[in-house]
C-alpha cells in the first residue's frame, strides 16, 4: 500500500510502499479514503515531540470504509463508512487521559495511508450529510473542541462565547459546536477576511487581535463572556481574562503563542472564573460528538483538498498559517 | 452601646459609644460576645477599598445570642446562640454573587459592637461543642475554606492536597475541612514554628517555601497534587501549578503576594487542571459549613484574644502577620 512518510526530521514528506497491515483479535482494517492534517504532523516533522522513531507515517484524521476484521463478531463491520477516534487507550478516568494514552500517527502508524488497523471501539458511523473529505475532517479538531466546549466549559444555549484564532480547525469546530448548542459566538483573527468567513459561518461579529483597540470592542460587544475557548496563549491572554463574565469559564487547548503573561489574581477571584486545560478528548465524547454533528447538520469547514501524493504541498499550506478549516488529503 | 470604630485611614481603632440598633421585618438583633479579625478589616484600615465612608465600624465575624426580632414570626429566635453568616445578599446564583452583594463589616455595621442587628437568613445556631471565642473565629475564614475547598476544588476523600500559607485564618480551616473530609493534607509556610503546628492540626507535612527546593521536596513528598488551596499568588504560583497531579484542581480565593509569573500552558493542558477563582460564599454554603463543623469536631484555631477596649492591639496583631490561627475580640 501506498503512504506518506516523513523519513527524518525536516525532510519533505514523499509517497513510499509499505506492507498493507493485518488486523488483530479486536481490531478493524480501514480502507482510508480520506485524511486530514493537524498542526500536531507539522510539530512532528519538525521533530518538536520527544524520542520520534523516523520514519513516522502521521495522521491524526481519517475517514474510510472497514474492509477486514481481526474478530469474527465484527464482520457486520466489513463495508461500513467510518471516521476515526484519533484518541488510542484513553484510560478509565473521563477527568484526564491514563499512562498509556497515546494519539493515532505517531508513534503509531496514522492515517496517511491507504490501509490502517485501529481498535474496533475506535470507528464510528461517518456521519451521513458529510462527503468523505468533510468527515475526515472532524476527528482530532472535532473532538478536542466537543471536550473543551461541552465537558470543560460546560457551556449551555444562550451563553456568550468567544473563540480565539479562527481558521484553525479547532476554532472553527469550537464555533460551529457552540452555534449548534444554541450559543452566541464571537472570535478573533489577524485577518479581516478570516472574520468575515467565521461570520458566514454563524458568528455573531469578530474582533482583530492585531487592533490595540480589540479588548474595549469586544467588552462592548458582548459584556463579558460565559465561555472562552483558547489555543494561543501568549501576551493576549492577558486580555482574554480580563474578557471573562462572571462565573466565566475559559478552557484552553493549546499554546502556539508561548507564555501566559503574568496575571493579577484580583482580576480574577470576584468573578469566580475558572480557567480550564483541555486537550483531545475521551473515546466517550468522540461517541457523542458523531451523532451531535449529524442531528445538527454540523458541517467541518475544509480549506483544501490535496492528494496523497500531494502531501508536500499539503503540509506547506498548514505551516503558512494561511488556511481556514482543515487541509485535506484525498487518498486511493 | 461600645463600639469599635475606625475614625478614618489608617487611624488607630478606638471605642465610641452609638444608638442601640433596633430590628426591622425580617431582621434579628445579636448580642454579640465574641468578633474575630480578617485580613479585610486591616484593608479596610488602610483605606485599600473603594469609597469607604469614614467612620467604619467593621467586623465580618461574631458570634453571640438573639436578643430582638423585627418579626414576630422570628421570636423563637430569642435567646439562641448563634454564628453569623457574612455574606449579605450573595443573590440567585449559586456561581457567583450577584451585584447587590456585600460583605458584613462595611459599607453596613459589623460585629465589632455589642449589638448588630441581620437579616434572619444570616444567623445559624453556633455548633455546641465550640466557645463563644472558637465560634467567633469560624465564619469568613470558613465559609471562604468551605467554598474554595468543597464547591470549587471538589476535594474527594483520599485525595492530596496542599494548603499555602498556613497560619491564615483560610488556610487554617482549609486544612481543617479537607483532614475532615479524608483527605492527606500538606501545607508551606515561611515559619518552621508554623509548619510544627500544622502538623499537630493533621498536616502530614509542611515545606518552607522559602527553601529553594521547596517544590521538589514537595514533589517527592505527594508526588503532585490532586487540590491545591492558594490565597498568595506571587511568584511562587508557577511553583504550584507545576505541582498539580493530572486532573487537578488549583482554588484561590487571594493574591496577598501580587501577580502570578508568566506561565507556560503546556505545562497545564496535558495534565487537564483546572485554576478556580472563589471568593467569600453562599448562604447555602454557610449553612452546610456549619453542621459540617459540629459532626466533624473541627475547633477553628484561635490565636488570641483580645478585649474590644484593646482592638488596636489585635490590629497590630494582624498587621504584624505572625498570628497562627484567628485574632478574637471578647466582647461585653
Amino acid at each position: 500500500m501506498r503512504v506518506l512518510s516523513l523519513p527524518q526530521k525536516n525532510a519533505t514528506p514523499r509517497i513510499e510502499e509499505r506492507p498493507e497491515p493485518e488486523p488483530r483479535a479486536g481490531e478493524v482494517r480501514v480502507r482510508i479514503t480520506a485524511a486530514a492534517l493537524n498542526r500536531r504532523d507539522v510539530f512532528i516533522r519538525r521533530g518538536l515531540y520527544p524520542s520520534i522513531q523516523w520514519p513516522v507515517i502521521g495522521g491524526s484524521d481519517g475517514c474510510g470504509v472497514v474492509d477486514a476484521v481481526g474478530d469474527e463478531r465484527h464482520s457486520d463491520l466489513i463495508g461500513r463508512r467510518v471516521v476515526i477516534d484519533p484518541s488510542l487507550e484513553w484510560g478509565d478516568d473521563p477527568r484526564v487521559q491514563g499512562p498509556d494514552y497515546s494519539i493515532l500517527g505517531m508513534p503509531h502508524q496514522g492515517t496517511f495511508a491507504e490501509k490502517l488497523c485501529v481498535p474496533r471501539g475506535n470507528v464510528h458511523d461517518a456521519p451521513g450529510h458529510l462527503t468523505d473529505h468533510q468527515a475526515a475532517a472532524l476527528p482530532l479538531a472535532g473532538l478536542t473542541a466537543w471536550r473543551a466546549v461541552t465537558t470543560r466549559a460546560r457551556l449551555k444555549p444562550g451563553e456568550k462565547v468567544l473563540v480565539t484564532g479562527i481558521g484553525g480547525g479547532v476554532a472553527l469546530a469550537a464555533l460551529q459546536i457552540a452555534r449548534a448548542m444554541g450559543a452566541d459566538v464571537w472570535v478573533t483573527s489577524s485577518k479581516p477576511a478570516k472574520l468575515e468567513a467565521a461570520e458566514r459561518l454563524g458568528a455573531r461579529g469578530g474582533f482583530l487581535y492585531t487592533d490595540d483597540s480589540w479588548r474595549k470592542q469586544a467588552a462592548k460587544a458582548a459584556g463579558g463572556f460565559d465561555v472562552i475557548i483558547d489555543g494561543a496563549g501568549g501576551a493576549g491572554f492577558g486580555d482574554l481574562i480580563r474578557l471573562l463574565a462572571p462565573a466565566g469559564r475559559l478552557a484552553f487547548y493549546g499554546g502556539t503563542a508561548g507564555k501566559w503573561p503574568a496575571i493579577l489574581p484580583q482580576h480574577l477571584f470576584f468573578k469566580q472564573v475558572e480557567i480550564l486545560a483541555s486537550t483531545m478528548g475521551s473515546h466517550a465524547e468522540f461517541a457523542a460528538l458523531c451523532p451531535f454533528v449529524e442531528t445538527h447538520g454540523v458541517v467541518p469547514v475544509v480549506d483544501r483538498v490535496f492528494d496523497l501524493a500531494d502531501g508536500a504541498a499539503a503540509f506547506d499550506r498548514l505551516e503558512a498559517g494561511a488556511q481556514f478549516g482543515k487541509v485535506v488529503l484525498a487518498i486511493g
